[in-house]
């Protein structure tokens, strides 16, 4: 063997005792609070994924959206696939400049927040996507004390996802796992439309 | 109504005003190149997001792995349900510090990459996902030049997602879209470990 590749492999064998110790020192179990925010793409897009993966392990998983209405056609359509395990529900009758309608928006979150109290209280359930709940935390279209004890008395093992732009403080203060997507580079800047597939 | 209301629907209507130029003045498509990069969580997952919706559009995918080759075993095995339309390839057999061979991590990108090139001359395929792609280029397993053109000169219209950390500069600035996943919080600082359907 080159001394290059005993180097590399000297190295690699190290980081790997590390590796190794960093696994060995994770005991704990539990259901993770989870928190997807920034402006860049990818929060929702995440947590499908998540929800995806969760179904591969057989598991049960809801998903409410809360403001979003036609949009995630492309998920919803191919997670039907998995409908004896997931129960899909868009609560939501689009963005709030859509609606123009303060009072119908939180009459639509207050409905989306029933189901997902139903949820949070079925041990069966292992993930329950909360699908641009930030947005209707911040506009105070759903009181954040309750939504903040209904997570905190959820089963001890089952894990929620949380997505959507300026997640509130004490959200992130309550949370296990905060990914805050950034946009480093958007092609809308150069014109380039929604596409079937991408955004939708 | 109330003022309260009638100025929220002033605003909202205006709002919506700004968005409807703005999605108005989009007017390309295009196959887009995505990089998802940075140390947060949920590069993986978003693009397997992606492929989930574009699979829900009916529409062909390839997944090709560069490095992992043991995780991700719930989207593999909840994807295959749309294997018809879905190949996916994991041709990395785990992270450099596993093998510890450099030679033998470099035949498993150039192989890797034979598989992503012919996914790369296929304009049926609309989605490719070239996961830990990044990975594979940081220690030039692959060579970069040869990478970037072979992905300038797919189909017009086939969309591909890079995902992994430390994306090189020469792939930003060819992309069209570029979001940099950034931790805020992670449970694995207390002690919480790999858990199904979460990390694997």
């Amino acid at each position: 063997m080159s001394d290059d590749a005993e180097h590399h492999r000297e190295k690699m064998r190290k980081r790997k005792d590390v590796q190794d110790r960093e696994v060995a020192s994770k005991t704990v179990e539990k259901g993770l609070l989870m928190v997807h925010t920034g402006p860049g793409k990818g929060k929702s897009t995440a947590a499908f994924g998540l929800a995806l993966r969760m179904l591969g392990h057989g598991r049960r998983v809801v998903v409410v959206q809360f403001i979003k209405g036609a949009w995630q056609t492309g998920e919803r359509d191919a997670l039907a696939r998995f409908d004896d395990r997931l129960a899909w529900h868009t609560m939501g009758e689009g963005f709030t400049w859509e609606t123009q309608d303060r009072a119908r928006d939180v009459a639509a979150c207050e409905a989306a927040w029933a189901v997902a109290r139903s949820a949070l209280a079925d041990p069966d359930v292992a993930l329950v996507v909360l699908d641009e709940l930030n947005i209707a935390l911040r506009y105070d279209y759903l009181p954040l004390d309750r939504v903040l004890l209904d997570l905190a008395s959820r089963p001890a093992m089952q894990h929620v996802v949380v997505t959507g732009r300026n997640a509130r403080p004490e959200l992130v203060e309550a949370a296990d796992l905060v990914t805050e997507m950034a946009l480093v580079k958007h092609h809308f800047k150069n014109g380039v439309k929604s596409q079937q597939g991408i955004e939708f």
